[in-house]
């Protein structure tokens, strides 16, 4: 069962625009998020919530998309993701945060999957500028941007190849191919 | 379904030591790391397995537990983990592992809970005689260590008091209690 979610759980960049995501869909997906572990319960993950045309734009701005894809800006107007979260860091609360991000992320990805949504986590931010546009108040970091919608493609696991390129592609049907490595490749014993 | 398992999914300390986990069973639990999403698909962790009492003694020896417990070294005999997973850092792969250790850590112990597992992600670590008694190659960075059996005790997340003491407790009664922040106090919008 948690293996299906985690297979079912891509990389999603483009989406169905029109399919709205609710203020308490993410509320939800945020308390999945509260609820799991954090390093020396520190619990200092903020999270800024958006789906609003008028910060989906803002934000849409500040994102670099599919690193390894030259010759594609991200999605048209029309595929754009319904909603995203900001993950911030409260610098008041702990200097470090151990490994809380990915953990959030996770179960805030899981969750939306469960849901039929997907989504994309972002390195590639306009930090200086999302926060400038948002607002935000200098003890919050901004960590990284989760786009939220409902996923307008496939995306299919691959083995990795003999070669050991681990770039992602998309065939000219438009599906999305992610080579991963074996797991034997993966594990270690004594 | 997810949230409940994310709820089942607390750090545990104590564990039925004769209960063991099996090899076949570590092996299902790294591959949902596998199948997670990786920052630019790098997929640069490894994962060190052990189950066997000799591999364990090593590990548990170079772990310190519950930071908050000042009087407490961690669990007896008896009530030792069954099981380790020391998470590694392929540094021939890549210099960085972006959000991956938070993602992978997450993926494994939502499978050992739906198994009726459970664990605790350690960062107090004596890394070095860790990977001296593993006899790990020097390319591998060790991130974290997480521990794996069949809880043995319970935990229990509570309101964050007034006070906003994030620090978690044990009573009179063993039962584990784990303040948690309100959903209203990690959100914020435009």
């Amino acid at each position: 069962m948690i293996r299906e979610l985690i297979e079912k759980n891509r990389t999603y960049r483009r989406f169905y625009q029109d399919v709205e995501v609710s203020q308490e869909t993410l509320r939800e997906l945020i308390d999945l998020a509260r609820l799991s572990s954090t390093g020396g319960n520190l619990q200092s993950l903020k999270f800024f919530l958006s789906q609003t045309h008028e910060t989906n734009t803002l934000i849409f701005k500040t994102l670099k998309w599919a690193g390894y894809f030259k010759d594609w800006d991200g999605p048209e107007e029309g595929e754009k993701p319904s909603a995203y979260v900001v993950v911030l860091h409260d610098q008041r609360i702990s200097k470090g945060f151990f490994w809380d991000q990915g953990i959030a992320v996770q179960s805030i990805l899981l969750g939306a999957t469960e849901k039929g949504l997907g989504g994309c986590q972002f390195n590639s931010v306009d930090r200086v500028t999302l926060a400038q546009v948002l607002t935000l108040p200098d003890h919050f970091e901004i960590l990284t941007v989760i786009a939220i919608g409902k996923p307008k493609e496939v995306v299919v696991i691959e083995e990795l190849s003999e070669s050991g390129n681990i770039k992602y592609w998309r065939d000219q049907q438009g599906i999305h191919h992610v080579p991963k490595r074996a797991l034997d490749d993966l594990i270690f014993n004594l």
